[in-house]
């Protein structure tokens, strides 16, 4: 089934999967103190390494990913490497890091709670994007890179580049944002829907539930919702329009796979559910909850007195690139936050991307996204 | 805490309710034949007058009611009635009928089927906008109503005037459509994720719920993940924008509510859940889907030939109207079908309501749309 819906897969057909150089776990040597107040006790970052650092160690780049990624940058976004592209495998030494309360490697509800030794579930805390730069930045210290050539990340990879540039500005010299302000009160509604959506499942036990029992149709629903954020009401009219279901179901019969409320599917139904069955098969429910709440709470201003304050620290030379087709975050609204950044007194420009596919573009149309970047 | 959120009320503040005239049931006196196939044996219609019939028998209007409507057409759209609005109590005979799968005094899912002696639940098939046409118009007969000098509507309401024109040509002299085209992908997608939130409930019972134990926390998200479709982000923004819970909870708390994973709430989504606890103490769940069920397989076009055949039928002058921040049906496609219509012959014009309150302006800005219609 998955080959009826591959135009839907995040790698480009035809696009070939770029090996890292090295992948492995980064333990910090003592607790990571959280903004929330709580801390996690020696956490473990998962990352990959692409190409090689260079002798003068000028040539380090870090990649962050998004909600569901992994450190594995080439497998998911491997035309960001092609020749000619953005990162160069020849030139650059790329770090990608999994986000912590991922279920990809680094610390997240899934690991044990060294404290009690016991897995952290529902007591997973709070681990802000401005924590996990305080975590990555010393990963990069551990490696010996003080600056980094350029930081980049779409969605909550963008949320990371931006506050890299606040959090550490004699660190980075160039920062390429994709697809992203903090969340509008569209974005938190949908991600309020999500969680519900998680939380209504049968076998949710207040996040406590067993790794073999785990909120499965809660968790497909979740992605589903997100799904629709993603993508865009033209790309699902032209790919699925009122069709029935591929598979064949009658969304006009008496009575339909389950009853007269319900009846066949329509096929934009059918991939939606694909969608959510897929996801089910490789993330965990609690780092879902994890890292939309790192989404949610993102706010680069927090703290600070004013914009110039936070953006006046500022000395990477900053891109921002909205996506024409992106409803979660609006390349409108990408262009006035870039704005607002310009005016509190950091180089900052902006670049749409003309897609029809929505939020996902960065992703499902990497091709067009490295021609903008050209 | 309702008055918190009175903004959100489908009645603008100050609007007094109108009072029917009168208001009962119509019971058929005889099976409704089903589109699908099937029959209701006698269906039940409820409904509601406004006004008196005259001598002539042509003052008579039919308003069609949305998804959560009905037949009380005077308490949820009450400044139609305004003096020099669309509608007049001294010159206008205004009949609204609930529609068949509802849960206000129609025969729907919690009926019992005369055939088995038992709630039809889950076995209700599935009723059609035409099919409820179809029952509406012996209503009509029965109360001597030859012709309509107007059917109008909204949303799923708009659905059945446009059918009111194809089905019986003869009996219409206007129709009013507003906010409304045949569901789109994106549409289709939203009711598959309100439907799913419904079936994942504990308590959902595949339909055969208790009375007393329905699938609340099911409906609460339906209706949340609705309430989006029916808003825009704009005014998501400028009601709520990135503010905390007004109860004051605080969304960046170490645990928040529940734990670590879920934080204190956002405002919006205070308000959604608040719309979802008001919705499930007024509707039921079966008669949700049973709705959303007829707005999905709506299709104008379906079993003719060509637009032509079905839209050449019309001899009633059709007015579209569209709102400018709708997602769920946007105004451009609304002026599209629109024009689709007229060029395949029939008398249609459209005008477009500039609001921010997306789709559910038809309902939040009432005088908005009687000064348009003026």
């Amino acid at each position: 089934m998955s080959d009826t819906y591959s135009r839907s897969g995040a790698s480009p057909p035809g696009s070939k999967i770029v090996e890292p150089t090295y992948e492995g776990d980064f333990v910090l040597d003592g607790p990571l103190e959280l903004e929330c107040g709580r801390a996690l006790a020696c956490p473990t970052l998962h990352y990959a390494v692409y190409g090689r650092l260079n002798a003068a160690r000028n040539n380090a780049v870090l990649v962050c990913h998004a909600l569901s990624g992994s450190a594995l940058v080439g497998s998911w976004w491997p035309e960001i490497f092609a020749p000619g592209a953005v990162l160069s495998l020849e030139h650059d030494f790329v770090i990608c890091i999994n986000v912590l309360g991922s279920c990809y490697g680094s610390t997240g509800p899934g690991s044990v709670n060294p404290d009690t030794g016991e897995i952290y579930g529902p007591d997973f805390p709070l681990v802000s994007v401005r924590d996990n730069v305080k975590a990555q930045a010393k990963l990069l210290d551990s490696l010996g890179i003080r600056r980094l050539r350029l930081v980049l990340g779409g969605s909550i990879g963008g949320m990371q580049a931006l506050d890299w540039t606040i959090l550490h500005p004699e660190r980075v010299e160039r920062a390429l944002i994709i697809g992203v302000t903090p969340l509008s009160a569209m974005g938190l509604a949908l991600n309020h829907l999500q969680r519900q959506a998680i939380q209504h499942d049968l076998e949710w036990a207040s996040g406590r539930y067993l790794p073999q029992r785990p909120p499965r149709r809660g968790l497909s629903l979740a992605r589903q919702i997100a799904m629709i954020s993603y993508k865009s009401a033209p790309l699902f009219d032209e790919r699925f329009g009122r069709n029935p279901d591929r598979s064949g179901e009658d969304p006009y019969s008496a009575n339909g796979a389950a009853s007269g409320l319900t009846g066949g599917r329509f096929d934009i139904a059918g991939y939606l559910d694909h969608q959510g069955k897929r996801f089910i098969d490789r993330f965990d429910a609690n780092a879902y909850l994890a890292i939309l709440r790192a989404m949610d709470t993102w706010d680069p201003l927090r703290g600070y007195a004013s914009p110039v304050e936070a953006f006046g620290r500022i000395r990477a030379r900053l891109s921002f690139i909205g996506i024409s087709s992106d409803w979660l975050f609006p390349a409108e609204e990408v262009r006035r936050f870039a704005e607002s950044i310009r005016q509190a007194g950091a180089l900052a420009d902006y670049r749409e991307m003309t897609s029809d596919h929505g939020h996902d573009a960065f992703l499902a149309e990497q091709v067009e996204l490295v021609r903008l970047l050209q």
